[in-house]
């Protein structure tokens, strides 16, 4: 191999949330290359001494054609995203462009897992993810609406949690009604619906509310949606998905409990 | 509030992947509940001096019980399972129990994120999860199957990656090419899937199969399966589902890229 792209997620930014691997591969690293918000979440420690390649949001295809470029002559090169490099994020773009330039046996590609958005949504909302979970996106930049649609109807109708990416940005507000009201088809208004906002970031909002009454005008960019399944209920201002079907286990001590 | 339960997740069992986060909780806490087989993942230190409450794996609802009498008693205590902790794991338990028992008012329940199992296997795919996914459990032992084949049937016809967990035990062996029939019945038997076995542990196994030619007996208990979406390739002998639909984007230098 003539050189090595590691693609590492940062998890939700803060420092204490980012594994022991993932900082070695940035320490590692002699070039950083990452969207500006992102390279701003790490520790100067890590930045130091080290060429950094950040561009605005809309430069993915052009950030990771330089971490090609970087790679291909020999420096150490990490890319960065948030949450997991491996949901909605930079290792099938990576791999994409090691692809289409014929490169897969030339350079060595390694990802590094880490706490997606949907898990730190989820802990900070209390557990809502018990039970099967489908994970949509509502950007329709590069994926037809009607796809999407078709997703949300499909989870909703199967009884599954939905989390919902991208839910809403200053330029795309019509899809968010539209995926609650496709939703809200299958499941009844007073379905508890957790929106968590900058997880473990400052800013950080954690709101509970139900599919009938939640505003869309609270939701920006940077929210993880959580919609219950049938059996999600509040528990202490949480939410909470059972792990399975009523009375198939019992909650007071000495009672059989599940297997697996 | 009486005391405290921190629900954590350790991650696929690397301690390199054990957020520090995760690992402060640990220390912090003088009991330590959990499977033994994840109390079996952590380094010395974290169970020097602690009381640890391990039991074999059905005996989840008195583990968690045997927790919240630790917490009540003032002892911290920290319940451990593997993967994240909100992934059908321990999170929600502890809260059903903290509910059915009226301590929401009594006990603080915290949960701390980690990577779950889905992340560590698609890191180890290269990037199977770049799209929209479903995330669906084969066990049946406390969800009827035909609730898990309607989710199956819904997530495959809606053109979800499907990522499968528990997919088969010693016991259990019929559910898997249900499920992978199932699917089949609205994609291709060329479609790419996705094994692995013990991420990040020792053994660990990496395999890629297609729907047609995947063998149910190399699946076990400590697999995770990920069966790709109609545009799920394998490119250099990984996995990868590209972000959105063909020409939405260009790869070549200079293209237009995407935004959000």
């Amino acid at each position: 191999m003539q050189g090595r792209i590691t693609v590492v997620g940062l998890g939700p930014g803060d420092p204490g949330l980012l594994p022991p691997l993932a900082r070695q591969a940035l320490l590692r690293a002699r070039a950083i290359v990452g969207y500006k918000g992102y390279i701003g979440l790490l520790e100067p420690d890590v930045l130091e001494g080290r060429q950094v390649v950040s561009t605005g949001m809309t430069g993915e295809v052009e950030r990771c054609g330089a971490a090609v470029d970087l790679a291909l002559s020999g420096v150490e090169t990490a890319v960065v995203s948030s949450g997991d490099a491996g949901v909605y994020a930079m290792a099938g773009l990576v791999l994409e462009l090691m692809e289409s330039r014929g490169l897969l046996d030339t350079l060595d590609l390694e990802v590094v897992p880490g706490i997606p958005a949907l898990c730190a949504a989820a802990a900070l909302l209390g557990a809502p993810l018990m039970h099967d979970f489908a994970v949509v996106s509502l950007s329709d930049l590069l994926t037809p609406w009607e796809v999407i649609l078709k997703r949300l109807c499909a989870a909703a109708e199967a009884d599954f949690v939905v989390v919902l990416y991208n839910p809403r940005s200053a330029r795309r507000k019509d899809q968010l009604p539209a995926a609650l009201a496709a939703i809200a088809a299958h499941r009844p208004g007073s379905t508890p619906v957790g929106l968590v906002k900058r997880a473990y970031r400052p800013g950080q909002e954690v709101l509970v509310r139900s599919l009938a009454n939640l505003d869309p005008e609270d939701v920006d960019m940077q929210s993880i949606l959580v919609v219950g399944n049938s059996s999600t209920r509040v528990a202490g201002g949480r939410l909470l998905t059972p792990r399975g079907y009523a009375g198939k286990y019992g909650l007071q001590e000495g009672q059989a409990s599940r297997g697996l």
